[in-house]
């Protein structure tokens, strides 16, 4: 089986299903598809479009070829395959509330995403203010993740969403994690616990590594710095 | 149980739903928020907040108030909830490639939604014809559209996405269905039948009739016109 992802320091969605894998120690052979640019004509796209019919990443490829894209799609495919796994919580409840998070980040969270491009390797803090200041949504958006947040955590008691077990919603939210602390984006104090407890976690710390390792400044995915040594703003 | 909606001539997300749960014939009670407008401090999204953190619709309520919000989750909790029906197919490769083109419509195809918002009662034809040419990124998403039909309805002979049953996928593009014939969007013969097939269903010509019957011009969801009598541009 193999994973075919983009850039660690970048690639937010390719990010879940990875952390989510190496998690439950399921094996996997990653195939790394660097980001060179966004415009018509890029190689990542051809490379990309050899996986699925949405030329982007991530594509789970099982031996025989046989392909789901999209990292919710893929959650849930992973699911199927390897039941031994809670990926979702067993309690139908909880499973219901924990596809109800990730699905509501998986098609929102639109100012978030856009104004905090995930950066691993960056401190953009001094940028996160900035922007705080300049863009009520993305205050909102905040607001909205506490919302979501904040009553799993308190009903269930941490330190993941659902409560004892880390599963593919807390993998979902890994890439929030990253764009919280990078950008210095204020929570509240149970929320931050989680975020922590995200940013502590192996699998997310594994890939936080090879981000770092990467050293690959791709312009496209950089609205706030012209350089890699260079200071954002 | 109940389904929280928005307005049927304009809210594609509660139509993936109600097309759903009405095709398979599980009871519900539909419970309508018109929407106001979009501006902070909606009555529309007072009232939404009521049901859900992300104070949007559609939700899914059960009896004793366990809500799940997002029409993806849903439609996963209506397949938990509801074993007896093929909400997603009982193959299990079907089954992730199902879920795999409802994920990337639920995340994705964002310039036709921003260009071409869901209007049933509209005649949008000549406004289609101007945006296909002026915006090469709607017809990128739909050569995209094409590119996720089309190896599903050859491989499994149609008239659904996944071969001789409907279930969630199809349900997914229903409003997909209503953007194409509205705006009059051009997709190749195959695509076609399996659009014509979505608008003959009668759930949703259910749906569609309650579109018709509304009569609630809702400015905030009208680019293109100014009122429901005007010929759009």
């Amino acid at each position: 089986m193999q994973l075919v992802i983009g850039n660690k320091n970048y690639s937010s969605w390719s990010m879940r299903p990875w952390v989510l894998l190496t998690h439950f120690g399921i094996p996997f052979q990653e195939q790394m598809l660097y980001f060179d640019h966004f415009q018509p004509g890029s190689q990542f796209s051809a490379s990309a479009a050899q996986h699925s019919p949405t030329a982007r990443v991530p594509v789970l490829v099982e031996d025989d070829g046989f392909s789901t894209w999209d990292s919710l799609a893929i959650a849930e495919r992973v699911a199927d395959l390897f039941p031994q796994h809670p990926v979702w919580p067993r309690e139908a409840r909880a499973r219901a509330r924990a596809r109800t998070l990730a699905a509501t980040m998986h098609s929102g969270f639109g100012d978030l995403r856009r104004l905090c491009p995930m950066n691993i390797e960056a401190d953009l803090r001094a940028v996160g203010e900035r922007l705080l200041t300049e863009h009520p949504t993305l205050r909102a958006d905040l607001q909205r993740l506490q919302a979501l947040w904040e009553p799993e955590l308190q009903a269930r008691g941490g330190p993941w969403l659902m409560g004892a077990e880390f599963g593919a919603v807390d993998a979902y939210f890994a890439p929030v994690a990253m764009r919280v602390t990078r950008y210095g984006l204020p929570l509240g104090e149970r929320c931050m616990a989680y975020v922590r407890a995200l940013e502590a976690h192996a699998a997310v710390q594994a890939w936080v590594a090879g981000a770092l390792a990467e050293q690959r400044f791709v312009p496209d995915d950089e609205p706030y710095r012209s350089a890699p040594g260079e200071a954002p703003r």
